[in-house]
């Protein structure tokens, strides 16, 4: 096989609204990860507002860089959106009513039982040089455009109805169009470790990487993703040359390894309880219901996952966890005491194998010399005995939920895989 | 007052793992934020890759824009981060060791009990022309340069360090340096009205707005925020011309309002709580916790939350919540009746002064015919009564769970105000 040529993307999201910090643009992640999946390359990603002069330097800028120049938002029924016009000024055509798209914003809106308004039919005028695209899920069709030595599509900003226009017509037309390079990521998934630590233990094997194997570091959370990436031109060979390298350095870090890719923590936690038959259960005072939301928000988590208490006062933890109360008003409700009755009895009340409990003091307000903003107390109880942990944690309260979160996820993987020792 | 320039700022975010879409860039979005609280008129965000070239680049387009420059990210202690040496190379200066930063980062590790790494070390060599700024909660320095008609400030690309930069050095640092215009933002937050809807009741008021007020629809999860943006003089006088359409505006959407500019539904839910003085508690099927989850992300919420129960099975449904089981084996788990009882008993069992539920088929398995995925039943259960309402969401699993949350809250939000009928 000859070299391929790298297939270059940008992506181009618009809106005032992203410049002024209302919203966050996850659009862009998302299609960034799926264009990585097929090899295609980004190259830069872009946030414009809805300025006219600012969209049509976004376009001429992107056109010299990219091959494929991907943009969503600006395609609202509001008047605030200049996409559209845009698109038809800098492609110079002019703007007609696509009778098939009138239909399909028609459909769309009587399915709904809904009146269509002149707005909406607006949404059916597309500039005459664009394919039009249906939006199966939405009112804003997509518009794809082969012009000026790239190709260029025009999504909606809403993320759902732009993940589907991208997975049932972007990515299989660019695979139909481009020889796309090979490309093979893989990332091997650790918790409990921070950036530099695991720097200083893998420093030797980094040292010795293949020159067409890259590593990166990709800090989270509680956790640190290393992402191996090689280049070359067989996929296969790509692979093994990666899997080589993988099993040279887990010995080194294996206690810290939940699993790859994309798979989350939850879900490894889901397939490691899954695959043994057990259940879990959670009390969560400080975590405030985050980690059963994080489990949950799992398909199949049903199978695994028995319920869950959020006592938020010591009298619930009493009256509903029979935590005792002379050790709440001896110990309190953060300590490691509390703690191990509060795993201990969820287990119990929710027939599990597995009971976890959390109790801290999230903040900002509620610290006091001894127990800090950011101190947290968390317990594993299973049939035969439990573990404790104590955080000290930061002074910002989501960080803390979040942070709570990994600590008794990871530990719950541990259990689970007998490496708390 | 004369016309004060407006003040453009850039923002450029760096690393392959943002291109890769391995993590979400999080950063710019907080700081176009902060910067448009004060003034700054942020022109483009960009992201470009761990390449040499694609950097030189983007700071040459940067500086063509803009008169501040704000990067994150290429900073660590790791082979991959690029951003220090190339801003010495783009400014044609040396990297020396900062004696005070190594002070800095040696204090960081110590007050830790960790030993300094020599990948550590290396943080502290900076470029000759920039001014070192300490990093209290990290190791990777802020430098700030004031070159070439721009200022620019690199800072690491871990959020809470980033933050902590900002609020502590930048931000003052920009307000002291420009005289910043006058822009005036208020954000109508609303609830339980799609864009479109919102859009034609709305459209004779917008018609109206005066020329230098812009109205912006900023769609997200169930909700729309409304953001009227005022540009003149005096800051007064833009608060009254925003004021003068917010009055005009309430009667046509006083129904769907919960709230004004950054205030989340979750935190206007509090405020009213308090405000009156109830207690809340909540019992989650499908929801899986996540409703419990944003009420106690905010801080105080254990004035007003009491706690939640989450029985994600039948049996503890029964057990735990006292749901009939004739109700759960004639009706199913997912029913009207069945959400009646769970908000009724999850009030009584936390003795609270509203009880809310749901229960639903949050997918992608386990609908059927007559309960597809994305059905969904909530309550809300107080003194004197009851009301329930039936959801027909999508087929994805985590906009169910969100969506659910936000329409129980929203729920939970007509029910205080008296606006249920």
């Amino acid at each position: 096989m000859g070299v391929k040529k790298t297939v270059r993307a940008e992506i181009l999201a618009i809106g005032d609204e992203l410049l002024y910090g209302q919203i966050i643009d996850t659009n862009s992640h998302w299609i960034s990860k799926e264009l990585d999946k097929i090899g295609v390359k980004v190259v830069q990603k872009t946030t414009v507002g809805d300025n006219r002069e600012a969209i049509l330097a976004a376009f001429k800028a992107a056109e010299m860089r990219a091959d494929i120049i991907l943009m969503t938002g600006g395609l609202g029924p509001t008047n605030d959106d200049l996409t559209k016009p845009l698109l038809a000024e800098y492609f110079n055509c002019d703007i007609q009513l696509v009778p098939e798209a009138l239909e399909a914003v028609r459909t769309f809106f009587e399915k709904r039982g809904r009146e269509l308004t002149e707005l909406n039919k607006l949404q059916a005028h597309l500039p005459t040089k664009c394919t039009y695209i249906q939006n199966e899920v939405g009112t804003a069709p997509g518009m794809w455009f082969e012009e000026n030595g790239s190709v260029w599509m025009s999504m909606p900003g809403v993320p759902h109805e732009m993940k589907r226009l991208m997975e049932e017509f972007v990515i299989p037309k660019i695979k139909e169009i481009y020889t796309l390079p090979t490309i093979y990521h893989k990332v091997i998934k650790t918790v409990g470790i921070g950036e530099s630590w695991l720097a200083e233990i893998l420093k030797d094997w980094e040292k010795n990487l293949p020159e067409h194997i890259r590593l990166a570091y990709l800090p989270s959370l509680g956790q640190v993703k290393l992402r191996l990436t090689a280049f070359g031109d067989e996929l296969e060979s790509l692979q093994n040359d990666v899997e080589d390298q993988i099993l040279k350095v887990m010995p080194i870090i294996e206690k810290y390894v939940f699993g790859y890719n994309q798979e989350t923590l939850e879900e490894a936690i889901g397939r490691m309880l899954k695959k043994t038959g057990k259940r879990v259960a959670f009390a969560e005072s400080c975590s405030g219901g985050y980690i059963s939301h994080l489990v949950t928000s799992i398909p199949g988590s049903s199978e695994y996952f028995q319920g869950g208490i959020i006592p938020y006062h010591n009298h619930f933890k009493n009256k509903i966890l029979d935590v005792d109360n002379q050790t709440l008003s001896e110990k309190g409700a953060v300590s490691e005491e509390t703690v191990i009755q509060m795993a201990a009895n969820v287990r119990g009340l929710f027939e599990a194998d597995f009971g976890l409990s959390s109790s801290g003091i999230a903040g900002p307000g509620g610290g006091w010399a001894e127990k800090p903003v950011g101190t947290v107390w968390i317990a594993c109880a299973w049939e035969n005995g439990n573990i404790t942990k104590k955080l000290q944690l930061t002074q910002d309260r989501i960080l803390n939920i979040q942070l709570t979160a990994v600590a008794v996820l990871n530990m719950l993987r541990l259990v689970i895989s007998g490496k708390t020792e």
